[in-house]
């Protein structure tokens, strides 16, 4: 069956609206007529309903589909059962045409309606069913021609179908989950900003002041403000500038630091404002079609709170001290691991839980998950589960990087979202080929990827070496190839002074201090972001995850991609991926794109320094295109529009004038 | 986990003395070192036994290797577990490098040794342990630099990775199943015959005069002899010549009618002899290193003793009477189908079970099941497993020729091998195509293909037109893609005259009539059959299942596969087969190889009328060889060697001077 995740164990992903389509192996000896539906189950429905499946013979098997329409947990299963009628009916066919006797055969037939009529609710329906099975019965005073003519009987076909016992009523072993969220969590674009950053003139920012900045947030186009931990930050070890081990008491500390004595994770550092004024921060964000993202980071400092009323929930060493972060040999003695396995864990993670049932109460409806793979893994399956229960629509976003199984292990248990590895993909192979796996492998059914171009830690070599160019490609590759992308702010400002040589780490990184910015500073970036984010919002092409493929550009410094209009529904079984075998009106029924269907094709250069020139390769077929048509290619960055003929056709990038790149919309001339 | 197929509902198959290897992802939260073990049990065996497994850093994946030595079902699983002491090691393997003070450590380190202490049998030990534990708590009298030392000591390292408890253990939520078989479940060479038409005289043959034929079929090279149905025959309905419903008194009528006032399926018809000279047919056979087939048809003839005591156990219509087999409009009223699913049913799967273990004990351990896709799959499942449970080495032969799940099903549910769609695969994309399913997917878990070239159902029309020439091409072809393959008899003679034109069936078909035949008559194909289950038994490259691939023939008219000498072993997971990342020298001591390792080449001609020449690639890196060297094919064929050089080179086959291909053996100049 498909889709199926793990065997049933996890349950597979997708958002409101989505028509889920299933496929099943469906048989049994011998030659009788099968039948077979998908049975589901939203979020609240005490009932089933039902599907049903039909047969694809090259495929040797069963697709149907259903629409999830709800936000939340969904089942479904499948059955399978013997087409009594429909195989007595296809036989009596054949034998009739072929002149056989078929007085036993109606004698058969009788028996099958009169079970039927048993369950007939209807009056009518019961005395008709029974006048037929007396008919059949009855060789003496009706005609056999009179007798066959009623049993192909189109009305005796419905009442038959409806209430002929299903024969070997079989359901799959497994009753399979579909996590329905809402559409946010597939595509959107973030943002995350430092609001103790966010005041015009150095001073400590406020919730205001990051209020103030929504407005122009919402024109550039972003849906999710996501805000690092906004609560009290420990004293006691705390970092200085740099990750410095001794500060100035000026000194901001980490908002990682979680905790001091103005309380934990549900207080908010006083510094940014009350906890009405981060309701107000939300409420305004919402109004302008945003919302707000809180950090999770389940790790406390020192001064926690917790530290003195549940010290137990810590790790106790030999010596009586509680055990500090370290990465041996490097000792991070600002911050306290929490111990999860605990003696007292049942009320450890009742306690976890309620921080995120805290802010979601005050509005928050999407958790930045800092450094889940830390963390037990049944911990977050639980957590989780716990609040969609009640708040289906929460999403958590999962920053782990970590070994590959680890990261899918986290999607799979419930994580809405996932960092990826796309900082450290910048050749067109590594793009390549890590794209092809997030969006062309089974992966696609439970791990979303979200494209952050950058974050607080990972400033990449190539944003360091590659200058503004760099930048644009970046941010290019990340909103178009995946419909989740994030920018941490700085980006826009082309920031990329590294803490030393080589390090990831930001110079006066704004973890540990106060950074403010002119964010509208000459040259600046967010017209492209306004740009790419209008872009992916006129285009449901860029609002899709498993539309994208690649195609050959001559040139390995130039990718060339296609982001497709319309998604043909696919399933991952028996080792491969296989279409749905469905009509295609069907299948084309199924695409959820906001927006406008169009094909777009992207041509991306990697080489944020040199001119690149290519021949790429348009996938002709796919677009539904001939080899010698022509058609236009238009260039939504530029407006520019080129007619295009064949396959090849040339591409020429170059960064220095800014032109870093192509986002083709592809308007045949003619119908398709 | 691999290998487990479709969750572990069924056994995988593997041969006696394989080793099986297992892979898994396996992971926790954090930075703690991980250990973990595949455990298993053969047949009879009331304890585990475990080999560890390894982690391999680039697939994030654990890999081990077990032999399986015994035939019958295997049960395996895998445990994880947090390597509590290596973590601990480790880490305070930094912090003194970094001159750390350990002093807390060391009391952490106290704590592991003192409760693998605990558990320690041998009081030396114990001792041994709480001494040390002793000393890493005592900073007083004892240098750091000789507790330090002592935490790396060696055989402390050895002690606690027995005695450490598992942290975490944590166990495979499934135990999955492989079942064993002896070789000749991968490895043989079938020939089916008609005993009755063995008399050298033209009437009715006999068990004796089967058996005089062993000898030269044993020359011949065969592995087993399958004989269809050896039982009395029906009289009601008889077929007659050519399924002709008028049969002449003295037609013989079709073996697969099942059942007279003789017996039914544990008795003999009396005309073939005794069940003493059966038993003696099977000896002999043996003493010739070939067993005896039975055919397993679960039908019966109107006249069979079951349809008198056992009415019940068939299908009963309205009006009284038996149903017969139909396929509408066709009827078979020499046949009854059994209703596996009557009131009676316990005792009927019983009766059935027990003409199998009928049988067994007079020598039969391998079985060739008639139509099984046309009886219940809970039955086959059912059956196979209690036959087995008592007779682990007896073997089940599908004749299924079916829809693809259905086939599929009935290899996952326990048949040891099946027929296959092979008859119909003539060109060398279907053929290419169609081997590739057979051997590089999934399947290979749990399907084992036995390619006969015809059977008396199947003549294939490449056959009826094609002459000697395509009987050569399709007797080698079947011989070297698979290690199993068969032949019915009559092939060695060419016999290619159809019923009527575009017929599968025989003309004068052996079915329904006896045929006697000079079988060694000038020309026929007993030499080459001589040769080719000689080669197969001399290369062990023809004797392995997985370690076929097609290469690039120029000319698609002829087919060019390799062979190979060694297979690395493979596991199919996350939707595509990888190979396990284990070291060489394990991964080839898994190798399976009766007789030679060496690589074959094989180029056939698919075209039985006219020459054809093309030019082959031969797969330089796979063979070890470099572009420009030069190596010697052998044709063990003809005995003749050419010196061949680089991956292009040139084949010509002729079929009408006999040589419609080559079974090269690879002899590379120097070493590899």
């Amino acid at each position: 069956m498909t889709p199926e995740l793990d065997a049933g164990r996890y349950a597979v992903k997708r958002v409101i609206g989505d028509t889920v389509w299933v496929g099943a192996d469906i048989f049994k000896e011998g030659h009788d007529l099968l039948a077979a539906r998908a049975v589901y189950k939203g979020p609240g429905d005490t009932g089933w309903s039902s599907a049903p499946l039909r047969f694809d013979f090259d495929s040797d098997r069963w697709y149907g589909s259903f629409v999830v329409d709800r936000i939340g947990l969904w089942t479904f299963t499948v059955e399978g059962w013997t087409d009594a009628f429909g195989t007595w009916r296809s036989e009596l066919r054949k034998k009739v045409d072929a002149n056989q006797d078929v007085h036993v055969e109606l004698l058969e037939g009788a028996l099958l309606v009169r079970s039927a009529a048993r369950r007939a609710k209807s009056p009518a329906i019961r005395a008709s069913l029974l006048q037929t099975a007396r008919m059949f019965e009855d060789a003496e005073s009706t005609s056999a021609s009179a007798r066959i003519e009623r049993a192909f009987d189109e009305e005796l076909l419905i009442a038959m179908n409806e209430l002929c016992p299903p024969r070997d009523l079989t359901c799959y072993s497994r009753e399979l989950g579909i996590y329905v969220d809402r559409p946010q969590a597939r595509f959107a674009s973030w943002y995350e900003l430092f609001p103790r950053s966010q005041a015009p003139d150095g001073r400590h920012g406020t919730f205001e002041d990051t209020a103030q900045r929504l407005p122009r947030l919402a024109e550039l186009g972003y849906d999710v403000i996501y805000l690092p931990p906004i609560h009290p930050i420990g004293r006691t070890f705390r970092k200085g500038k740099n990750n410095s081990l001794t500060p100035e008491p000026e000194d901001v500390g980490s908002p990682w630091a979680i905790g001091n004595e103005n309380g934990g994770h549900t207080a908010i550092e006083p510094a940014l404002g009350t906890v009405e004024d981060f309701e107000r921060l939300v409420r305004t964000a919402n109004e302008h079609g945003m919302e707000i993202a809180l950090d999770y980071a389940l790790q406390c400092a020192p001064d926690h709170p917790w530290v003195k009323e549940h010290p137990d929930w810590f790790h106790i060493r030999p010596d009586g001290t509680i055990k500090y972060a370290e990465n041996p040999p490097k000792k991070y003695q600002d911050i306290y691991p929490i111990n999860f396995w605990c003696d007292d864990r049942q009320n450890l993670w009742n306690a976890c839980r309620d921080i995120i049932l805290y802010w979601i109460a005050r509005g928050v409806k999407t958790f930045r998950v800092d450094n889940p793979h830390t963390k037990p893994l049944a911990f977050w399956e639980w957590v989780i589960g716990e609040v969609q229960r009640e708040h289906p629509d929460v999403i958590f976003f999962a920053e782990a990087f970590t070994r590959p199984k680890r990261m899918k292990s986290l999607g799979k248990l419930g994580f809405t979202m996932s960092y990826t590895y796309f900082t450290w993909k910048n050749s067109a192979y590594e793009l390549q080929d890590y794209l092809e796996e997030l969006t062309d492998s089974p992966m696609v059914e439970y791990f979303r990827g979200n494209l952050f171009a950058n974050t607080p830690d990972i400033l990449n070599e190539y944003l360091v070496h590659g200058g503004p160019a760099a930048f644009r490609i970046r941010l290019l590759l990340a909103s178009t190839l995946l419909p989740l992308y994030g920018l941490y702010s700085g980006y826009e400002l082309y920031e990329n002074v590294p803490f030393r040589p080589g390090s990831e780490e930001y110079f006066d990184s704004e973890k540990y201090q106060i950074k403010p910015r002119d964010w509208e500073a000459p040259g600046n970036l967010n017209p492209m972001i306004e740009l790419v984010n209008r872009i992916r919002r006129e285009n449901g092409a860029l609002q899709q995850y498993e539309n994208l493929s690649f195609h050959t550009s001559e040139n390995p410094q130039v990718l060339f991609y296609r982001k497709a209009g319309r998604v043909r529904p696919r399933e991952w079984t028996g080792g491969r991926a296989s279409y749905y075998a469905v009509p295609e009106e069907e299948a084309t029924a199924s695409i959820v794109a906001a927006g406008d269907a169009a094909d777009l094709l992207v041509a991306v250069t990697l080489d944020p320094r040199a001119v690149q020139e290519t021949m790429v390769h348009v996938p002709l077929a796919d677009l539904g295109l001939t080899v010698d048509s022509a058609y236009v290619v238009h260039d939504l960055l530029t407006g520019a529009r080129y007619t295009w003929r064949g396959s090849r056709n040339y591409v020429r990038l170059d960064p220095m004038s800014g032109q870093i790149g192509h986002v083709f919309r592809v308007e045949v001339l003619g119908a398709r």
